[in-house]
C-alpha cells in the first residue's frame, strides 16, 4: 500500500480583496501541492494574487488559474447564464492576468480550474463547459483543467484533446453512483478533520469510497479538493496532509 | 523631405464596455499604426478587447496595453492616490490580461501606454511614474513605454533600462517650451482637421512646431497621438494620415 | 373611440454611465408620459440619474425605478440565479438610491419596472418575483408594479395587495395565447414605425391585437413599452404617439 | 463632573461585503450609540446593510450614512479626484439608498458622515467638501453631518445652515494646536484601552486633552470616533464606554 502511490491536494487561496482578507492561505500554501488561485473576477485583488503566487512559488507549490463569473459580490457563487462566447473572453482575460502576476512572482499558471458557480455549471451546462475548454485551448492547450469527473467540462476538455485531471472532494459525502451529494441534503458536507482524513487515505489508496448509503463506491481522484475558508478547514486540510503521509502516499502537484 | 522619414500614429481603442459603444474603431484602425487597447479597468470587456485586438492584428496595428486606474465610473480619467505598490501590481494585471487576449487574437502586445488621469500623474507624480515602469520591466523589460517628453514616466523609464517612445498630440496647442497647454486655457484643442493635419507634418518633418504664442518650438516626436471618439475625429485622423503620405512621410509603427 | 379611452407610454432611459452615452433621453422624454429610470445596478451613474429625473420632472413625465441585477458587464441582461432575499435588498437598495436622486431632482419615483433579464426572470421564476414585490412592499406599498400580464410577478403583485400595471410591448409579435413571441423566432420583433403605431391603436382601443398567425386575440395593456436606444426607436416612439394623437385616444400616466 | 455632561459615541459599521466580514458589528453595536452604517460604495452589500440597520434599530443606536469614494479595491482610503458635481450626485445616491434600506429596518438616517480618504479630503479641500455639504443639502437639510472641528467640511456645513457635530478620536495623538497627528508620525495612534479611555473621559469632562507634546490643548468633541474592526478595537470600544459610566458622563446619540 502506498507503494508509488501518490495525490496532489489542491485548494482554492487569494481570495482576500482589497481590505478583506478570507482564508488563511499562508498555513494552507504549507499542505497543498497546487493552488487554485483566484482571478480577480470573483475575489482576489492583483496584489493579493502576486503575493499568493510569490508565497506559492517559494514553497514549490503549482499554481492554477481558479476562474469565475464576474461577480464579486456574489463570490461567483451565483449562476449567471452567459453568452459563451463572453464567457471564454472573461475566462481567458482572468488567465492572462493570473499568467502576467505569476511570471512577476517567479512562477507561472500550470492548470486551470473553475471556480463556484462556474464549476457547478460545467458539470451539466454543455456551453459554459464549452466555454472553459475553448478559453483553455486558446491561451494554452498544454493547460490541464481540474474538474468532476463524469462532468461535461472534462468531457468537453477531452474532446478537445486537452489534458484533465480528476477531483475528489475531502469533505463532501458521495452518492452510490459516485456523484456528489447536494449540499441541500443532510449529510452532504463532513466536518470531523479524523474521519476526513481516513477517508481520504481510503480513497487514494483504493479507488473507492463510502457512500453515503454505506455502498462503496468507486470515485477517480487525480487531485482532492480541501478547503481553507475557516480555523476548522486548515485543520482539516492538515490531517488530510499528515494521514497521507502516514499511509506512505506522496502529496505531489499533477502539474 | 520625407526622405527616410517616418513616423508612428496611436489612438486609444478598444474603450467600448458591454452595452455600451465607444469610438469607431474599425475606421481608427484603417488609419493608425499603433493601437492603445483599452484593459478593462477604465474600459474595455474582454470581448471588445479579443475583437480590437483581432481587428488590429489582421491590419497589422501594433497592438499597446492602455492601462489605467482601476474606475470604469470616472473612465480613468480622475486622479487616485494609489499606493504605488498596488498600482504596480494592478498593471501588471493588466498587461498581463490583454497578452493573454491579444495571443487568442493572433498578435501579442508590444508597448505599453498610460491611460487618461494616470498618464497626466505620470508626468509629474514619481511614484506613479515609477509604479508603471516597475509594471513594465516585471512584466517584460523589452516593452517600450509611450510617454510625454520630458515626463517623470520617461525618465524613470530610461533610469530603468527600458525603451521609451516619445508622443506628441495632434490636436493639441504647446506652449513655448515645448508643454502641453492645459486644456483648461483657451485654444488648447485645436479643432480644424486641415490644419492640424498640416501641423503635424511640420512637426514630423522639422521637428518644430509652432506654439501658442507664435514662437517655434522643437519638439520631439516618435508617435503622433489622434483621437478617435467622435465622428470628427475619425475625420481628423484621416487628413493626418493623407496629409503623411502627401508629404512623403512614411507611418509605421515604431514597435 | 377614443371616447376617454388613455394609455400610458413608457420607456428606459438613464441608461447611461460615466463616459458612455446610451438612448436619446431627451427626445424620449417628449414623448413618453412614464420614464423606467435605471437605478445604478445595471446601468446608470448618479449624476445620469438625477439629470434624467430632472428632465421628467421638467416635463411632467412619471418617474419609475428600473430595478435590475448587479451586472454593469451584462447591462443585466444575463440571468442571475440570486437568493431571493439579496435580490430583494438589491432592489430596496435601488429604489432608496433613485428616490435619494428624484427628490433632489424635484420628483418622486412613483412605480417599479424590472429591467431585463430580471423582467423576464419574474414572468416564471416566483422567487424572484416574489422578491421584487417583498422589497417593494417594505419600501413603499402605495408604489405599483409594471409588468407582464398573466406573469408571477403580477400575480404575486396582488397577492401582496400592491397594485399592478399591465404592460404592452409597441414592437413584439404576439402568440395566439397573448404571449410574447420569443426573440429567437423569426418576425418576434417589429419594425416598421407606422405598422407598429397602427398596432398600438388598435390595441389601445379594441383591446386586442392580431396574433403571429393572423388571429385575433384579447391583450390587456394600461401601458405600452417603446423603446429608445436607437435613432430608429425615437422614430418609431414618436409614430406611437402621433398615431394615438391622431385617434383621439389621450397619453398619460397611470401614476 | 459628569453633572449633566454627556456625549455620543460613534463607530463605522456595516462593512462587509459579500462573502467578506469585517468588524465585530455585533459586539459594537452594544457599545456605541451612533451606527455610522456604510453605504456600498466603499463598502457594504445591501443585505449587510439592511441588517446593521436593523441591528441598530433594535438597540436604538442612530443611524448614520457613511457616504464614501465609489472604490471597493481601495475600501475609500485613496483620495479620488472627482467632479465636485459627480461627487455630490454620488453621495446623495449613497443617502437614499441608506434611506431606503433603513426604513425596511424599521429606522432611519439621521446623519452624515464622510469615510475614509473623503473625509480626509473634506478637512482642506473646498470643492470635496462643499459636494457634501450640497449633497446633505440637497437631501435632508435637518440631517447632521459629522465631521473634524476646524474642517472645510464643517465650516461649510454652518454656511450653508446645517447642524455640525464635532468629532474627536479616541485613539488619536493631538498636536499642541489641537489637531490630529499625522498617523505617519510615530505615537500618532494610541493602543492601550485603558489609557485610551480615562483620556475620552478627560476630554469629555474638561474639554481638554494632553497633546503629544505633554501640553494641554481644548478639543471640542459632541461624538467621540472608537474602532471596530478588530478584536482589540472593540475592547478598546469596551473600556471607554464602561470609564464613561464609571465617570458618571451619559453616552447618547446627538441625533
Amino acid at each position: 500500500m502506498g507503494n508509488g502511490t501518490a495525490v496532489d491536494l489542491n485548494s482554492d487561496v487569494g481570495e482576500s480583496f482589497g481590505q478583506w482578507s478570507l482564508g488563511d492561505d499562508d498555513a494552507l500554501l504549507t499542505l497543498v501541492t497546487s493552488a487554485n488561485v483566484a482571478c480577480g473576477f470573483h475575489a482576489g485583488d492583483p496584489t493579493t494574487l502576486r503575493r499568493t503566487c510569490a508565497t506559492a512559488a517559494d514553497r514549490g507549490v503549482a499554481v492554477g488559474a481558479q476562474v469565475g463569473y464576474r461577480d464579486l459580490a456574489g463570490f461567483g457563487r451565483r449562476f449567471i447564464d452567459y453568452d459563451p462566447l463572453e464567457l471564454a473572453d472573461d475566462i481567458v482575460y482572468q488567465i492572462g492576468a493570473l499568467q502576467g502576476l505569476a511570471g512577476v512572482a517567479g512562477t507561472r499558471v500550470r492548470y486551470v480550474k473553475p471556480h463556484g458557480a462556474l464549476y457547478n455549471a460545467a458539470v451539466h451546462h454543455a456551453g459554459q463547459a464549452r466555454a472553459v475548454v475553448d478559453a483553455v485551448r486558446a491561451v494554452d492547450a498544454s493547460l490541464p483543467i481540474l474538474g468532476l469527473p463524469g462532468s461535461a467540462l472534462l468531457a468537453a476538455a477531452e474532446d478537445a484533446g486537452l489534458t484533465t485531471v480528476r477531483e475528489a472532494f475531502a469533505d463532501r459525502a458521495y452518492t452510490p453512483e459516485g456523484t456528489l451529494v447536494s449540499r441541500r441534503e443532510p449529510g452532504a458536507v463532513l466536518h470531523d478533520p479524523a474521519a476526513v482524513a481516513e477517508r481520504v487515505v481510503t480513497l487514494v489508496t483504493t479507488g473507492r469510497l463510502t457512500a453515503i448509503d454505506g455502498t462503496s463506491v468507486a470515485v477517480a481522484a487525480d487531485s482532492v479538493c480541501v478547503h481553507g475558508d475557516s480555523p476548522g478547514a486548515v485543520a482539516m486540510a492538515r490531517a488530510v496532509r499528515e494521514a497521507l503521509a502516514g499511509a506512505g502516499v506522496a502529496v505531489r502537484a499533477f502539474a
